[in-house]
């Protein structure tokens, strides 16, 4: 794919579709993530799963972050070439194919230190016959509500020692809560990862009761942190989607005293057909997930996106607003930042705003794709 | 991307999640849409939207195709490289920059047929001003009911006139119904249809009027295409859908004596996850579109996705059924074939079936994300 602009181009010389990064308002949502685990003497470890950008990752770790998560083998491999040197990857890993290449990025890798979920004896033993002595941290996936992934409390004690018997090293929990981050209300989310922290110390308790310690619990994520960082047992937070925000996060009403994140994705489109009471721009959903819901207007609150096929969306004026005309620029904020990015190989970043910025950088999504 | 197989591989090997052809019903289906617009005297343009893949539209070409639509200039210029020759963007392109491309694209390939769409008198007047006399055909869109891109049938005489004065051959009408392609119904279809019939003939007695013919009319997909070809008034049929078909299609009745698919596209995916009640697979929306429904499960009746996240899908029994264990294959059904096609660098083509099969090929994605 061509990179939709170069180092230098004014924001009107950017191609569309394109994905493109207000860099100051990252730069912002960046600081305000760091400086709030900072201050309350918490790790933070961002998902990659949200950029899968090296770039992007560099400088959350540049600004403190003690390193990534990320969901699957191949995305640490890209992150790891990328110059990323602490990656969990916060997810099972089944397949021996996948677990030799981990081993093989273990001990390939200078100074890379890795880590992993498991939540079956099978996953540890397999784990283990591949490392081969390599190291590698090993989180025992707690499910906290979520109903996916993860073990019962009970079930936690047992495959952590089965993991210290195979020579592996027991690093903690994995309790990450998926579908609290998108219940709307500031309640809800409460009342989910109330929940979550009871079965953290549940399976503390069981840890401590077979004479195991539990060195870290790590987990949350963008719409529900402030809850993990005020429970008291969690270590690390895992936010990932605060680096960009979207449509979706934008519905969730916010948490009394939780810091605020900007948008700071977007999806530069062109409008490319018009008629009476529409403009059609020409990016689909091909280049902005809508699985979690259609884009909003950036700017363009007169304006919404009733539609969205492969390569299309359809915009209508809300009461009597002007449409934007053949040719103009319209700017989407994605419904889902998370599956958007995945859609891309670039990312535009443009500093000075949307309207009269100049392109400072253009990043590969170094694990676009990486789903393997 | 690392190619998830190697031709010669049994189907077991191949990793997951993996994007696979099942060959022979690949080949069936190509056939039967070949033999049914032969048989009728009909020009079969497909779409290749669908696949963006060279190595299949080489194959439709060799079955008698006349060539393929694409949808944007980047997947005409990656077509073209793949040793496609007879290209129709089916939709309208306004950004000078890309009319640019094209107009290189048409003077440096050789032997290169290219068409176009138009919807606006800003839209020839670029595309003449581009193309400095090199040869495109162009159709005028006619909006046939979609409410998405295209002209009234009073406003196509004006533009096929423009295009004509400012040395552009006028090929005729594009009168392509996509929201009539997912109508339940075999009676809704043929409703949406009737109407964009009608509207195609008032367009072509306006042209009439205006003293211009109607070289031909295009359009038509997986969903409607025998009520299109049996009208009368179109010549050429743009099918995409019909080489892989999805779990969204297969909710469409059947319309009456109509010729049918097979689904020949499935994502292989494993279980990295169970517990009690369900099975997880490693296979997300970042490897299969869930933004048109979620998939269903192959050869598996009796068990249920229930949601998707970016990199899961959670799987149920049906009334009791036994759940896939732990490390097992799984061969999910897209719910949209084209958005997941283009999740993927490589289609993995297997002969002999999805049980006991051999990898014949292992296909690139030519146009993957070429939405500029």
């Amino acid at each position: 794919m061509r990179p939709p602009a170069r180092p230098g181009d004014p924001v009107a010389a950017i191609d569309t579709p394109a994905l493109v990064v207000d860099a100051d308002a990252l730069d912002r949502n960046l600081r305000r993530m760091a400086d709030y685990t900072r201050e309350r003497g918490l790790r933070l470890r961002p998902h990659a799963k949200t950029h899968k950008c090296a770039a992007i990752g560099l400088q959350q770790v540049a600004l403190g972050a003690v390193g990534l998560c990320v969901q699957k083998v191949g995305e640490a491999e890209a992150l790891a070439t990328g110059g990323l040197r602490d990656l969990f990857i916060s997810n099972e890993v089944i397949a021996d194919t996948k677990l030799a290449r981990l081993a093989v990025l273990a001990r390939t890798t200078p100074g890379l230190r890795l880590a992993i979920a498991v939540d079956s004896t099978l996953g540890v033993e397999r784990l283990a016959s591949a490392m081969q002595g390599a190291a590698i941290d090993v989180f025992v996936e707690l499910d906290v509500g979520q109903r996916r992934c993860g073990v019962e409390p009970a079930e936690v004690a047992p495959l952590a020692r089965q993991a210290v018997d195979r020579g592996l090293r027991f690093a903690g929990l994995h309790a990450y809560h998926g579908r609290a981050q998108h219940l709307r209300s500031a309640a809800e989310r409460a009342a989910a990862i109330a929940d979550a922290v009871a079965r953290v110390r549940a399976a503390q308790a069981a840890l401590a009761a077979a004479g195991l310690g539990c060195p870290l619990v790590t987990g949350a994520g963008s719409g529900s942190f402030p809850l993990e960082a005020a429970s008291g047992v969690y270590g690390e937070l895992q936010p990932g989607s605060y680096v960009f925000m979207d449509a979706d996060y934008a519905r969730n009403a916010p948490a009394p005293g939780a810091p605020r994140f900007e948008p700071a994705l977007f999806v530069k489109a062109q409008v490319m057909s018009t008629a009476a009471g529409r403009s059609v721009v020409d990016a689909g959903h091909k280049s902005h997930a809508i699985e979690s819901g259609l884009p909003t207007v950036w700017g363009r609150d007169d304006l919404e996106v009733i539609s969205a096929h492969d390569e299309h969306a359809t915009l209508q004026p809300r009461s009597g607003a002007l449409l934007p005309a053949l040719g103009e620029a319209v700017w989407l904020v994605p419904g889902h930042c998370d599956p958007t990015v995945n859609l891309h190989a670039h990312l535009v970043a443009v500093r000075g705003g949307l309207e009269r910025g100049v392109v400072e950088a253009v990043w590969p999504v170094d694990a676009r794709g990486a789903f393997d």
